[in-house]
């Protein structure tokens, strides 16, 4: 592997100047717009119309039933798996290889992550071994499914879709008809992302967006919960708005509610930057274009691409690494970020963080392995 | 009691068109400037400035030595709650007049609210009554007090500053020493008030502030949480942003943490409010001596004024029925909102709200008396 090769091959694609960040915003569209309308009416907070302007948009873009924003993807998480019955020592299933908050949200609600592999031509969970996996540990009960070693139900799965890149969801869908388990989507990143052409998020009993900073559309801080259960999904605005009961004046909660609402100026924010999602996700796919181009032929490394099955946003731009240079990966992120090329590995994975080392798992060799191989470079859509 | 004259008060006071909110922001400063300068720089979230200046622009008004900005009061009260050491299965003393979130948080931790009477020179937590109460109901063991009842350990005391109006702290601080109760100050709707000239927020090992919409000065959605303990001010900083360990690089997170960092774009919204707080302030003291002025005289009704330890921010202003006149409540209620002068009642009290009403609690006779005497009327700083 020729790590100046590589350090070339990513100068050449995104021809600019240093330093080069691994993922920022572009505002380009109506976003002073619409946040000046904000400041000029004083409905910055919880008054005002771009709330429920920039769920409907949600709505339209995934095909969703219902869409409802909130302050981030973490607090979608949370109330998702709190809507799916996920009760203090339930299980659910989450790949290693995610962000920590996919993990820590089955914590906020007393429950106990699993860890589950995930398969290499998608980065994300491996459905079929996960099959295997619970045919082996699981038991069915009752139209429930216990892990049989620790004795706890086993409730939920959350895949997801890593670095933009849709999981294999048919046979994933399967397996939770087949194990009783509720399919909650995490598709922060994947806003844009579609598996077999329908957008990822609607696929689950319920889904997560989240618009940070580094994401694809950025509203500051937010996130969005999607379901296609229309109840559900006026249950779910109900509890990130404090469980508050209608009433011109009186202040009244019928249960513990949440204050997760996100407010209208980020809302604002978020309307200008969707109109834009289809103009930044084509920049950003052609920017994955150039990168394969530029990668080609070089030996020890490859440009991560999408399946046949799948259309993705390519939020984040994935270098994998042959096995056997995977050796060479801090050297070449030392060298591209000396550089100022900002370029980072996967996160740790989950199972190696000091509060989820006693959580139950299945044998992580490919999630391991793909640690050990990625190297994630600058993927702005201005590039 | 006179209600026409009670509605003319109102209308010769505000003196401006309907309707009349109760509570608005006004944006007059450098709210434009601030919020552009992050779109045009791209830093809307977790990149940029404005939070950092935000947290000190906070320690120099409040006299703290931390200060950390959160997404709301509610995530602020929940880290509290958590760093105070509140566990699963503890009591924290709540009064059982506050808004809803002060309550939820305590069950966020897994723990139980117990409620707590208020005075009605201040609106909030009776310390007199607590030291009686206390002394009846807890049971001091091994440093810490249980209550003899429940048997499970009451931890922390959380006076709430209510409408403004700062709490009677001394007498408070003298039972948390005693029952070694943890003191979190609610000061969600007190920013500028004072307590014998320190700011409310300062007398706490923790408090909160608040910066939704309907709040003296707003970020859209905003908190902070305030501490005079530097390391555990770090240590908050750290959880409250998914306790990553810093790297350039590395994604490592060394224990269970939360997403509740301010997005950069509502920071700058803040620091731009800060600087106009103390203006704001004095136009609110003024509508409060105005409306003193008015109620003077109307029999039935007195407009409620701050202590002489204390300078209150008059966020909200009351109107406290004399208890003769309690049944006339939703009447007046009734004719200011059909004139569109938005005017409603304190909170519904905790103890009557479905999830709560199991929870232990106090006689709660004087919040009961206020909850069908207060009516809160339009404050806005631009009447």
């Amino acid at each position: 592997m020729n790590k100046e090769r590589i350090l070339a091959a990513i100068k050449k694609t995104v021809a600019c100047d240093t330093p080069v960040a691994l993922h920022e915003p572009l505002f380009s569209g109506n976003e002073w717009k619409y946040v000046k309308e904000c400041l000029d009416t004083g409905w910055v907070s919880s008054v005002g119309e771009y709330v429920d302007r920039f769920e409907q948009m949600i709505v339209s873009l995934t095909g969703v039933k219902k869409a409802v924003a909130v302050i981030n993807g973490t607090a979608a998480l949370h109330i998702s798996l709190l809507s799916a019955g996920v009760r203090p020592d339930d299980e659910v299933l989450v790949p290693a290889l995610t962000f920590v908050a996919t993990a820590n949200a089955v914590v906020y609600c007393g429950a106990v992550p699993h860890f589950v592999d995930s398969e290499e031509k998608t980065l994300g969970l491996d459905p079929h071994k996960l099959a295997q996996y619970l045919t082996e540990t699981g038991e069915l009960r009752d139209d429930a499914c216990f892990n049989r070693k620790t004795g706890r139900r086993i409730r939920a799965v959350i895949p997801v879709h890593i670095f933009g890149h849709p999981v294999d969801l048919d046979p994933l869908k399967t397996i939770c008809e087949r194990f009783w388990l509720t399919l909650i989507e995490d598709a922060a990143e994947s806003i844009g992302s579609y598996y077999k052409g329908r957008h990822t998020g609607n696929w689950g009993k319920l889904a997560i967006l989240s618009f940070n900073g580094n994401k694809t559309i950025t509203t500051g801080g937010g996130g969005a919960i999607l379901t296609n259960d229309e109840s559900l999904g006026n249950e779910l605005k109900h509890i990130t708005t404090t469980a508050k009961i209608p009433h011109p004046w009186e202040y009244r909660h019928d249960r513990i509610g949440y204050n997760y609402r996100m407010p209208n100026i980020n809302a604002a924010l978020g309307c200008a930057q969707l109109e834009q999602l289809e103009t930044l996700i084509q920049r950003k796919r052609r920017l994955a274009d150039l990168y394969e181009e530029a990668f080609h032929g070089i030996e020890g490394v490859r440009f991560f691409k999408e399946q046949s099955f799948a259309r993705s946003n390519y939020w984040l731009n994935v270098l994998l690494l042959d096995p056997a240079c995977e050796w060479l990966r801090d050297d070449l992120l030392e060298l591209l970020n000396s550089h100022k090329i900002m370029a980072r590995p996967a996160w740790t994975l989950m199972h190696r963080l000091a509060m989820f080392t006693q959580c139950p798992r299945m044998d992580l060799g490919t999630a391991e392995s793909l640690e050990r191989r990625i190297i994630n470079i600058p993927s702005s859509p201005y590039l």
